[in-house]
C-alpha cells in the first residue's frame, strides 16, 4: 500500500520524472484493456520494456504538453496479494482515476486493475512488471500521463 | 482488507460462482438502502439467508444474463473495525462500484457501506452476515450481480 | 487508516457533532484548492484554528440546514506516511467524495488530498492540523459539511 501511495502521489502531483524510479531497470510497463487482456494480445496501448523507455516517454510527454494540463487523482483499493516471499510480491490492485479539467470540472476518467510484480531492490520495493488493465477500451488514446 | 480484496476481485472478474464461498453455510446476505435501513424494514432489495440461496441466486443470474453483460469495478476504503476478537470481527466498510457498459462508457453505479460480521471458519475468514447499505434508493432493481 | 475510517464514518453518517472530536483543542482545519495551495495563499475556503471554532461551525451548519440534506460517501486511499515517530505522524491521503442527492442521484462531488499532522493525544490519534486540498477550484462554496 505504501508503494501504491507513493506511486500515485508522484502522478497526482505531476512529478512525472519520478515515475520511472518506481521500476527496476529492466521492468516492463504495459497499459491494456480488459477486452485485449482477455484475448491475450501481446501489445497494449502503451508498452515500455525498460526504465530507459519510461524516461523517454516522460520526456516526450513533457514536450508534447504545451497546452494547460489536466489534473488527476488516483483512488486505490487495498492490494490483493497473490503470492509473497521475502523478495517478491505478486499482487492485483483495483484503482480508479479522476480527471480534473482546467475548467474545474471533474470526471471519472478510468478504472481498472494493476497486475504487479514487485521486488525488493536496493532496500526498496520496486515494480519489475506492471500491467495496467483498463476496464474500458474507450479511453483517450492520447494519454498524457501513465496510470 | 484481504477478504474485501478477494471478494471484490471475484465480482469484478465475473467469477460469480465463487461469491457464495466467501460466506459461512448459514450466512445472511442483504442489500438495502440507507433510507430503508434507517426505517429498520426487515427485508431489503435482496435477501439470502443461507449459502445455498446464494448459489441458487447466481445460477438464476447466469441463466437470465443472455445479453452482453456489464463490467464492474469495486473501490473499497479501509474497514472501520468496530469489534474484533480472535474469531469474530464486526466492521463497516465504505465502497463504490463503477459500472462499465459494453459500449465502453463508465459510470458511478453505486456507493454505500458493508456492515459485516466476519468469522474465522476452517482457517479462513468468512462473512457470517453481510448487509450492503446502498446510499441511494434509486438503484437498478434488476441487479445483475451481488455487491 | 483506522483514524480516516472513523473520521469518514462520522461525516457519512451525519454525526457532524463528532467531527471536532477528531482534532486536538488547538488544531487547525483548512479547506483549500490545489491552485490556491500552489500559490500559497494564507486562507482557504474554510478555516478553523481551534476545536471551538469547529464546534461553532457545526452548530451553524445545523441551523442553516433547513432543507433536506444530501448524503455523502468518502472513499479513501491508503495514506502516504511522510514521517512517523511514536507520537507524531505526517501523512498525505487521497480521497474522493460522492454526493447523493435526495432524489437518489449520485455524483462525484469532490476529490483531493488530506495533508495531516496527527498526534497521539490521551491515548488516541487526533489531527493537530488538517488541510484539505481539493483538486478543483470549482466547488460549491455553500459547503454544508466538512471534508
Amino acid at each position: 500500500m505504501d508503494l501504491h501511495a507513493r506511486y500515485s502521489a508522484a502522478l497526482d502531483n505531476d512529478r512525472l520524472e519520478d515515475w520511472p524510479t518506481f521500476f527496476t531497470d529492466d521492468a516492463t510497463y504495459r497499459i491494456t484493456s480488459k477486452a485485449d487482456a482477455a484475448d491475450d494480445l501481446p501489445l497494449g496501448i502503451i508498452y515500455c520494456n525498460s526504465k530507459k523507455m519510461m524516461v523517454d516517454r516522460i520526456t516526450s510527454t513533457r514536450q508534447a504538453n504545451i497546452y494547460e494540463g489536466h489534473g488527476y487523482r488516483h483512488i486505490i483499493s487495498a492490494p490483493l496479494i497473490l503470492t509473497a516471499s521475502e523478495t517478491d510480491i505478486v499482487s492485483e490492485t483495483s484503482f480508479c482515476v479522476i480527471r480534473i479539467m482546467h475548467t474545474g470540472d471533474s470526471m471519472l476518467f478510468a478504472s481498472g486493475v494493476y497486475l504487479d510484480n514487485i521486488v525488493l531492490s536496493e532496500g526498496d520495493l520496486k515494480f519489475s512488471s506492471k500491467t495496467v488493465v483498463l476496464d474500458s477500451h474507450k479511453i483517450d488514446t492520447l494519454l498524457a500521463i501513465p496510470f
